[in-house]
């Protein structure tokens, strides 16, 4: 495809392919990032995001990848010591616990079979059985196995409890309905390079009044992270460090694009998408790897079956077709591969992949019952 | 101005002009970055930077600002409660100081006078009166008053107390004559949007092999930052977390346009813009902020004298010129403007400059004596 400058199908979960129109704008010239026409550009874009992010609470641009994001969120809500519900479905779950651990939080780690969502009742047995948890970190789409936890069940449990919910969106916000205010996320972390339709080097962080306060009292040792120098320096139009400008140019773009699609059109472009991959790769005789009830609407993992090695598949995929999927991580190396339909993606995309698919599956070893 | 895509003049200490070459590159699509083409260019990329360098040992790029590389260099090489010698002469130098701090390192101040360098015998003095001091942080290049530390001198004194080295040299490297090796430095930090004619976004972090060997032992808490993940997954030609891509790329075309010029060649241009810069501010009979011996050979500083009003100047040389001129940063304000002179710079840009300052000057209040 060389379809707006595509060279190849990039169908994996980020980063994703970038519109001819955010290509252009990413070749502009470099501008004072304290001036007047960066303030101006940095304005619209926090404007717009927050629109996209259903919030009318704040949203600060850090320069750094999703992961950094998450480190931001963990060292700013959090004192060493403090207890936390770390609800894990996959790798990025894990991370998140991992970084909090590494700053001194005592997580208390709820883990759930990969490829399931998390159960909203566990999550209530765990936070009545330790009236010491003071947050409550979450993913709200799993990348790694393809799962979309049920959230809004989710902020129900942890809200009624009262406790600081944290949540990882790096995968979904902006392609998945997570309307923030009304799910009363306190903190929610996005990246640059996911449904965003820009180049990663940028998180977005959503920033919740009891997530201010929770800040104002956290103790953890953060400094370039720091949420109320962003604040204060976005009251003035600009960005505490030297941001990476030539993302925000990209977001100059993207963000206007997807206004005039519409939320709910993208949510429903991204289930659609996900729908004709899902049946897609059923008809073909592969099964999901994700629980169906919950499989994501921005990435399909498929496992590998009936001899299948996926390895090779994606080796041979990309060699012939020049579309680019996915194998799987950790522990799932090996035994499922991944389909990435996010951001900037359409059903042409998703049907040059199942048809490649299917004549590739043979020479993959996969053997159809 | 409209050479190279540039539209104005940008003349602050960064970020700085793009040549056209690597504005092209950055409207590149984006690719795997766990794929092989994307490591072929992170190899070549780590490559050429560890020949600007000057180093033998490991350069690693992070996602992040410049003084997010500051942080990285802290954490990764200190544990709470390590005293450390924190050299300031400027801002950054105050920087640095806070960041330590931040994350619980007992901070020994020792402060020069702003446009002043540092003392290498108060240096001697603030080690030997205190042997418990294990480690040294130096900014080689002072942006906020355009000044540079003699680092070589700086170091030997350092290095006769076996301390460990940490250096700013964000505004510097790539510009400035810094061999890291040779001049035994254990950290070297630098930026993207500085010399290295690239959008900002990257820090990049030269690492010793006594810098390793601290590392080992800091206690710090780190995740993202961290060098050993960022090392591990260098040896597989990947970054431990998405990296910014775009900057990336531009890396792939601004390094070799770099080695073609040659380091020695780029080095003495810088000297011979600065000297153009500071000769034709002198000759317009404004004072230099820096002691001229030190005066750095990245940005001018020029003090405001003889009722000149800098903010007005630097504003009516915008919206009249084109040319995009620093005020002066904190107890600064009101009290000098910059010039910026690194990465992508011509004697013709000096040029307009310094005609344009001519026939500014008297509008904005200075009178010459």
């Amino acid at each position: 495809m060389s379809e707006g400058g595509r060279v190849e199908n990039l169908r994996i979960p980020g980063p994703t392919p970038l519109p001819a129109e955010v290509l252009k704008v990413m070749g502009k010239q470099m501008i004072n990032h304290r001036g007047a026409e960066f303030g101006r550009i940095l304005n619209e874009v926090t404007a717009n995001l927050k629109q996209l992010f259903q919030t009318k609470g704040d949203v600060l641009l850090l320069t750094g990848s999703g992961t950094g994001g998450m480190e931001a969120a963990i060292v700013n809500t959090l004192s060493p010591g403090d207890r936390v519900l770390s609800v894990s479905i996959g790798v990025f779950g894990d991370r998140f616990a991992s970084i909090a651990r590494q700053f001194g939080a005592d997580v208390v780690p709820l883990n759930f079979e990969w490829g399931k969502a998390a159960d909203p009742d566990a999550i209530r047995k765990a936070l009545k059985a330790d009236p010491g948890i003071k947050a409550v970190l979450v993913t709200h789409n799993e990348t790694s196995t393809g799962v979309t936890n049920d959230l809004a069940s989710i902020s129900s449990v942890v809200k009624g409890f009262d406790k600081l919910l944290v949540v990882d969106a790096i995968s979904s916000l902006g392609a998945i309905n997570l309307p923030v205010d009304e799910w009363r996320i306190d903190v929610t972390i996005t990246g640059s390079q996911k449904g965003w339709m820009a180049p990663p080097g940028m998180a977005m962080i959503g920033v919740s009044e009891e997530g201010w306060r929770a800040q104002a009292k956290a103790k953890m040792p953060r400094f370039y992270w720091d949420f109320t120098r962003a604040k204060s320096y976005l009251e003035k139009a600009q960005t505490p460090w030297t941001p990476a400008i030539t993302t925000v140019y990209a977001f100059s773009v993207s963000l206007q694009m997807m206004l005039a699609e519409g939320l709910a059109n993208i949510v429903a472009r991204h289930a659609r998408m996900a729908k004709i991959t899902r049946e897609g790769v059923k008809a073909l005789g592969l099964p999901l790897f994700a629980d169906e009830r919950y499989a994501s609407d921005t990435v399909t993992a498929v496992a590998a079956s009936d001899g299948l090695d996926p390895k090779k598949l994606v080796k041979n995929l990309r060699e012939g077709h020049e579309i680019v999927l996915s194998g799987g991580q950790q522990t799932l190396d090996g035994k499922i591969f991944r389909i990435g339909h996010l951001g900037w993606v359409s059903e042409k995309d998703i049907k040059a992949v199942l048809s490649a698919l299917k004549a590739e599956l043979p020479q993959a070893g996969f053997r159809s019952k």
